[in-house]
């Protein structure tokens, strides 16, 4: 049954991010099954709102969550490292793993153009994957922090248990909610998920995968196997003196 | 003694899987062990029935557990991806994590014609690898849900922990249950496979390991490593608009 | 102080292999930390016994644990393809976890010629990376089980907590046994390796890391990231016909 | 706010590096977030002390904990290989995570000529991954340790849960502190930076993650996945024969 809706959705969600990419405006059903429509559509700008340049190369694969009054996507945005001198790189900016929430506006269809979306940091991917089953978690994001502007716009979101949490029976989860406030504009969104404990097992296990990515530590990694440098060139050095721990 | 059986099985699993893409009947027993034999043999189908063309190319690599009266493996199926416009690719069927049961026809020999199989999606891998010692599992699936022939066949699939499940020394375990029911042949096929703690366990690790490829995640973890894109080509942009939760 | 001892120890680990591959016999001991000598030093054999042929190429990187009276190093040995018909692969034999034991035979000096190995299966790393703090494991292997040979070299390895254990402090452990039996040379080996919680930790998430590669499960991945079939060649079939399970 | 933060500390990062590289000293605040100058600046050393030949080619992306009085970053060094006899590669130096302590020298200023560094063994790593909500470790490096010159130098890491630790609420923690005395210089370095919960979780996954390839075991997989030899040669061979664990 999972599996069913889940094949369509996902077909549903290569056919709209299509469409959105040349700024049309599709809300087709696909039998009854999840769809997203954009009710403003702006031309060129399309499904993923990540840091790269647009012409191609992208690959949308996000874990969706669709229910009754929201839907919820999550998918890493990877790292942009800089060139500094002498051929070093330079992480710039950390990866991050992006929540976006979508309201419903009919039967399984969600308001593509109406999203509202939360960039957790690798500090806050460490609080959801480290979070007990009674645990909850709450993060805040002000984008004009330690200016005059501070706390005209402002956005948290809340991870809190179900008060009937039933882990044992398979019952339980978690509410994942969105607040987005905006002083200035006074408009106030609010959107929450239902996420069962079998859908934050996968979220889990999924951030613990693309933490070292978010992180760039990967690119430390793929340095070593590459590199001919990771070959010692001078076996015969004392071995005291590659603690390098004692260098200064 | 495990590693012995295991080095036999294997072995006769590439020579059943070498005979069955013959389209040959082969029941070997190699020493006693275990072996499966192909009571209807179709010509030109084979032991994998995953979505990848005919032609080559394919590796085989299950994780089989055998046991009295029916065997299980279990391997993972990848997502396939569709082209969009503009060179961009995008998740079109998730992958999944292919379980095959198996009954046993003799002494260590399993019938792969009778085989029945079920494929847990992402969030149904979730539940398996959050399950705690003492927790039971159901998946349900029909291919007709929401259609007029919604229930004529049906799958379930259960995992329940031994009523005498003891972890401490070892001995317990969980029973791996599928039931097929198909209401318009009018047959029920029934197939249990106690599994071990230890089994369990590995099935777990390959789980958590698989899950961020059948995910389709790797994809935005590769495409990272290889873009030349993934270096900041304005590394004086202000950071603040490098925060792409704000965009809309 | 750990520290300088391994970084010691790694770099007679790689003399002595030098050595011992053109067979030759030498107990350096490099400032008295430890070393292992090859009391028979068989010419042309050398430091690793997996599958593969001699002529280069192998990597050497054990996790070894050096204690009073024996030293243990544990090291993936991965699986072996087999080329079946069509192009395709088949895994022939599984990969394991190699643990090898060497008795001391002075301090910090470990004798080669004298080692012990036990080959863990796939399922054996289960049992082990499921283990709880006060679990025991003990797994029995016999070359000749099932044949008339059955019962006369028998080997077994024993993981079993301290008595004392005090996970708390940090003091508790486990004593990894390897009794190994030979009626026929009426021989009879047994070494013991006590293994603190932090080598035993090290342990599971190498054993974790390594297990889906000792199974071949890499290899489905890699097959799919490379492999144009990968992508759907006819993204307009029905998604109904998508959902392998139902195809016999 | 963690976000906007982190986007502006790891771009400081990057700027500061370069300059070092250089020579230069720089201690730009970036709108009052933090940053580090080098107050001894010795020109051509840089960021990183790791074992590198200089040249280009370095990756920096450390996870970095920045708080009142120290800041801590994190990153895995890769192991050394070297080369032995007949093509085979042995690993002479494991890899290690270094922990770089740096004192504040005002408001979110760090001092980088100041550093103090700590390099975490595997077995250490495997300590800290393994330790629970209340455990506390200790590690203790000393570069002369067996020599006539042991405990002039030493160095301490004690990682310890706050006392009011309350994991359930996400406010609890560890002390990280780093004690570094010299006997000849008769200096005393002590550095803490308190660690979150969520702080912790990152470096445990990230930990777990970066341990392999520390170990070196990336290689032996590597290994596996390119070499045409873990195909095997002789298909026929008797199983028996392939169970390498009886070998001599």
């Amino acid at each position: 049954m999972l599996k069913q809706a889940r094949t369509l959705l996902s077909r549903s969600l290569c056919d709209q991010s299509h469409s959105l990419f040349q700024g049309k405006v599709k809300a087709s059903t696909l039998r009854g099954f999840a769809s997203w429509s954009d009710s403003s559509a702006p031309p060129g700008r399309g499904f993923s709102d990540d840091a790269k340049p647009s012409g191609g190369g992208r690959v949308f694969a996000p874990y969706a969550i669709f229910k009754g009054k929201a839907a919820l996507t999550v998918a890493p945005v990877l790292p942009v490292f800089a060139k500094i001198d002498s051929g070093n790189v330079c992480i710039e900016r950390r990866g991050t793993v992006m929540m976006t929430f979508m309201p419903a506006i009919g039967q399984r269809k969600y308001d593509w153009a109406k999203k509202q979306m939360f960039a957790l940091s690798a500090t806050e991917v460490g609080s959801v994957i480290s979070m007990g089953s009674k645990d909850s978690s709450e993060f805040f994001h002000d984008p004009s922090m330690k200016s005059s502007n501070s706390g005209q716009v402002t956005k948290s979101l809340s991870i809190k248990p179900y008060e009937d949490s039933k882990s044992q029976d398979g019952k339980g989860g978690y509410y994942f909610s969105l607040s987005v406030q905006n002083k200035i504009l006074k408009t106030n969104h609010y959107l929450v998920v239902p996420v069962t404990i079998a859908e934050f097992a996968v979220m889990k296990t999924a951030f613990s995968f693309a933490l070292p990515y978010i992180m760039g530590w990967d690119r430390l990694i793929v340095q070593g196997e590459n590199a001919p440098q990771s070959f010692s060139t001078h076996p015969k050095t004392d071995p005291l003196q590659l603690a390098s721990e004692w260098d200064r």
